[in-house]
């Protein structure tokens, strides 16, 4: 791919679901001459649940997907998706996983190297942030809880309902109990519950979510030149299921951005052949 | 197909995931005689929160897979994708949903004419039951609830914690206010919350689950020869899914019967050409 025809190519963003819009939001936020195109694999959601096999699969039928659609690089914001990546590049085109740099964010924040990592079952199973983590600094404790409930309770927008304040008093009693002082969001939809977390573990405790940290490092390859710059504006959505409710849902999420275009997409038909 | 070769064809179930077991464990105590191939589309579920185009295309492609496999009969065990059948059969074999079934014990049992149906959100969004019910008997006054959160509660094994309790009295506070006295249990899952629900909705409100109805149409019908008597009593378990969860769950759910095999089945490579 030239570079004239990769400038006005989108970065591309995957997720399971509309979750990923989350990190599409801080993504524009700090690289607003960028265009993007975010394919979310509603009518497969939630990954969470499934097996590797499963997930690697889909995964790979997502990036030839992404692939054919030329984007320059691809953000995999799904942490399922991103606890399977195997490598950091694709097709001649960079890919960023989310675990690796909310590993670098809990790693740089914490004091007591206590590390506390809420995800869906799968991100939990695989190790991946355990992994990551103790890459970067052997010393740290890290303590995990998988939280199946939280997405359906986003999802049913139970966000500031009592029962959701119980749930997550469940979930976050034995990671609070052996004093972590860092706790990862180790998947896209728990930002929305951030207000609720930080209200039940305190000020004390720092919530990390991997958006910003994959932002500045998206603008720093932009900035040296390693992806090239864009000159688009466009926010492109394209999700595997037709149902309106992720469009108002999803609209909700990216305020102040609006979406240009969003559109169905047949990733099963569409597959790499 | 020769009535022979038929005979020695399974009753074929079909479902989103592994709730349907608690179809095919009712089927095997009233038609002991039979073979099951039972399909769980654990990969892509769930299907409730899905859109009818979605669902309606997984549903043809889970058909096309059941008749490569000689089934001589399916029940469509999954309430979300019997929401969206239109015909009674298929390729020459018989097909029943859970729709009607439940719809009609409810029509039987009620007293008052007030049924409240539980459902996923798909479920109660297509109006199946509302249709079937008002087939029925015209003057039947029905009030449907979406219920997303009680399959997760289910899958995550809390069907005895208080939260699941909160979450339910919550669902069951405007049907009850309405004072239904029947309530159809909606989805496959559900059957698991039975002790629950009656506890809070007290012994006078009659619970409706349509795998005795079905068990005894399928009896009449084998009593009848419109479908030919098996002579196997194999229990067969394919999911499109690899997780070993499923099969503990799986096996608990079944029991005293026992699984004779368990396999991996792609049904997205193995779609109908």
């Amino acid at each position: 791919m030239t570079s004239s025809s990769q400038s006005e190519a989108s970065i591309g963003i995957f997720d399971s679901g509309i979750g990923g819009l989350t990190v599409l939001r801080a993504l524009k936020e700090h690289l607003p001459q960028e265009s993007f195109l975010y394919l979310g694999d509603t009518a497969r959601l939630p990954y969470g649940t499934k097996s590797s096999d499963t997930i690697r699969r889909y995964l790979q039928q997502n990036l030839a997907f992404m692939t054919r659609r030329g984007v320059k690089a691809l953000v995999v914001a799904c942490n399922t998706a991103s606890s399977v990546l195997t490598s950091n590049s694709h097709a001649g085109f960079p890919v960023f996983g989310v675990v690796e740099p909310g590993a670098r964010a809990a790693a740089r924040v914490t004091r007591n190297g206590k590390v506390g990592v809420l995800g869906t079952s799968a991100t939990v199973a695989s190790g991946a942030y355990p992994q990551a983590l103790q890459k970067l600094n052997q010393e740290l404790e890290i303590i995990q809880t998988p939280c199946p409930l939280l997405v359906p309770l986003v999802e049913e927008g139970w966000e500031e309902d009592p029962i959701t304040r119980d749930v997550l008093r469940r979930y976050l009693e034995v990671p609070m109990a052996q004093g972590v002082d860092t706790l990862i969001l180790g998947c896209t939809h728990y930002p929305v519950l951030k207000p609720v977390i930080q209200d039940l573990v305190g000020n004390e405790v720092a919530l990390v979510d991997s958006a910003e940290e994959i932002a500045a490092q998206l603008k720093t390859d932009l900035e040296t030149g390693t992806i090239s710059r864009g000159h688009g504006r466009a926010i492109r959505i394209m999700t595997t299921d037709t149902s309106l409710a992720f469009q108002t849902v999803g609209a909700r999420i990216l305020q102040p951005y609006v979406v240009n275009d969003w559109h169905w997409a047949d990733i099963e038909e569409d597959k790499g052949k």
